[in-house]
């Protein structure tokens, strides 16, 4: 039984009212394209009962696998399990293992149970449950016989998620992948150049000869804020002897960007600063004013972050600057606080404030105003101290207040990854 | 004439892939709740011919108003206004306004037009000219003759917009948005009632009688992360008088949920927390440790935070406990990091040594693995410390490292709240 295209239907009238953004879709879809299914469409549908019944029997009609998030909540509103089983000419049965799971839920919060969370427990006969580690709701897969006139066999897959996100990835990825991943026809491989320092038109055109000859594998760049990235995909069919041939498509691109690449893999750039600052067993911490913790709360996303990162001064306001980190107000005075020699002071005061190896400091404007035409939204100065010496960048970031934070959060990271390497 | 639904059509293989965030779907989705046009599907698909084909002919014949993005640009890959205008038989034409707007783009940025950049002035014959004020490719609005049984005069409406965001949403709110109002037929007025502190079923459940009995206004409840908000929507219909049903059932709920209601309308928790601080007149700080900056970054997205907000301390290793915030190493060896008493000390210590007439405090174990069975992975304790003393509240948060840490935020937030409210 192998699948050959697949579609996503996230169900909820928060989506269609735009109250929620669908970051549901763009997981699954990145999911399907690891597995090698192809997807063609992606629906969003509120949660009225003909509506989605007619949606979920077209896409059905279509496609081999329809994943299906959202709708699965304890309140009357949430129909999604019933409507899919209702399609696919099945019952709702209560399921006594996940009754169980969604009581203990509760438990381990010290909560009572609603008595509609039972509801939750009816789930189509003979699917298979997806545990929700997460939250209370399961998940289901099932299968739904779909003859067509050329495949009077034809069954489609339904998989059923919650609607939260974190909620959804976790069960999808502990749950629902590893049975789809038995289903796929073809493979795909792929490997992911990370960029920092170069943006995504210069960095396309420098390989632009080798996404011009594309075919096997295929090379897609694309830009996330700050970053840029090129996805190199070879497809290897089943049955297919597998070359490697991403390979010497890596090798042209580390000559063609050097230093800018800072991984071939999946590490995002905070990783890789972490790696090796435990590699070389040297401890950090940061000082930060424009960026006000983005750079240590980003950090700590890392588990096992405590093993390099002991803490961080938030210094928003200047007596911050002066009374933890000792910058002179003759510096605040006269250059101001969003100044290369503030950066230095912060990031020397801090070191030696919080004793590690290194620190590295953030200032800068992040708008929404300027300071002055000199000192214009998106100037940061970021400066990275340790026993050899102090250095200091000046860079100047594009965009609105919360990218020019998010950028100045990976100029920090980039800076350890480039004192490091 | 008048429009009754709408559909959003997004067209991009970048979409399909997972590799961009569909943020215009959500963008148009709210300008069209705003406008009162009920919107019923998003959908995405790729850049092929016959996919794109047949969903706009499948959307014409279900919806009023068609909206599509993406697929303007100036490469082969770009489809989108040549398939729309097929499907509603008109011809694409050259036009010379448009072309000289694309021209005088490249002019601006000192750059030379490339050649294929000249496609994107060939538009449907008779359509509504879109201008970009932002990029190159013009829009276009056109109609689609589009007769059903029912309704032999049937007329379905495109609107064709360009898939960078920031020249979509420019030009619909510019150029799309004032037609479309002239057709809207009613309008919704939406209240959000914002709870924390009280799960989505259990919220549901405490006005069970209230969602049963909807029909005009309607109540929809849904949970993000940590908190629970219930939209609240009446419709108007043109002509109509326009009575105000809502108060009567966010009185309902005022009463029903106390305290728990944080906002009425449009702000999220850290924006009461603000606004509250700035009316009160006290200044702030934070002593963080698992949340390790998040607090404070998430703080300073508010625009102004410096008139409240001094600086933090984020205290993820121990010596940093002691040394920056004076915990005492009898309470780190005996109850350790995350206890009641390190959380008291944390906000003491951290209200001292930044000056500030308030200072909350996160302490507490995000995972992925617990301590001991006693302090389990989404123990948190958290204080709040002024000039009256401090408050110290233990938590039990499930979920993700992620999750445990924003919810955790959340907490410290409405702590403000709390004592100040």
């Amino acid at each position: 039984m192998s699948i050959k295209s697949a579609e996503i239907i996230c169900v909820g009238t928060e989506l269609l009212m735009g109250q929620t953004l669908n970051t549901n879709s763009r997981f699954l879809a990145r999911e399907l394209a690891s597995l090698g299914i192809p997807s063609y469409r992606q629906i969003v549908v509120g949660d009225n009962y003909d509506r989605l019944y007619e949606q979920i029997k077209e896409s059905a009609g279509r496609s081999d696998l329809v994943i299906l998030t959202g709708g699965l909540g304890p309140t009357t509103d949430d129909i999604t399990m019933g409507v899919a089983a209702d399609v696919a000419g099945k019952e709702l049965v209560f399921d006594e293992e996940s009754f169980n799971n969604i009581t203990e839920y509760f438990r381990r919060l010290f909560r009572n149970m609603p008595k509609n969370n039972r509801k939750q427990a009816m789930l189509p006969e003979g699917a298979t449950i997806l545990k929700n580690n997460n939250g209370t709701a399961p998940g289901a897969m099932f299968e739904y016989s779909c003859p067509t006139t050329e495949d009077p066999d034809r069954v489609v897959h339904f998989v059923l998620l919650p609607g939260p996100p974190s909620e959804m990835s976790l069960m999808f990825t502990n749950e629902a992948r590893p049975i789809l991943e038995k289903m796929s026809d073809s493979k795909f491989i792929t490997k992911f150049v990370h960029l920092f320092g170069i943006g995504e038109s210069a960095a396309a055109e420098r390989i632009s000869d080798l996404i011009d000859a594309q075919t096997n594998p295929t090379i897609a760049p694309y830009a996330s804020e700050g970053e840029c990235m090129f996805r190199v995909t070879q497809r290897v069919d089943n049955g297919e002897e597998e070359k490697d041939l991403i390979t010497p498509i890596l090798d042209v691109m580390k000559e063609r960007f050097g230093q800018c690449i800072y991984e071939i893999g999946d590490r995002p750039l905070k990783q890789v600063a972490y790696d090796l600052l435990l590699e070389k067993n040297k401890t950090v911490c940061f000082a930060e004013s424009c960026t006000a913790g983005m750079v240590s709360s980003e950090f700590v996303d890392i588990p096992g972050a405590s093993q390099v990162f002991m803490g961080s001064v938030v210094s928003y306001g200047n007596k911050v600057k002066t009374n933890l980190l000792g910058v002179s107000d003759d510096v605040l005075e006269n250059l101001g606080a969003v100044s290369r020699e503030c950066a230095q002071e912060m990031a020397e005061g801090a070191r030696k404030l919080l004793g590690t190896d290194i620190a590295v400091s953030i200032t800068g404007i992040a708008g929404p105003t300027g300071e002055s035409a000199a000192k214009p939204v998106g100037l940061v100065y970021l400066a990275i101290a340790d026993e050899k010496g102090t250095d200091v960048i000046e860079v100047h970031l594009s965009g609105n207040r919360s990218r020019v934070r998010h950028v100045a959060v990976l100029h920090a990271f980039n800076l350890i990854r480039m004192r490091l390497s």
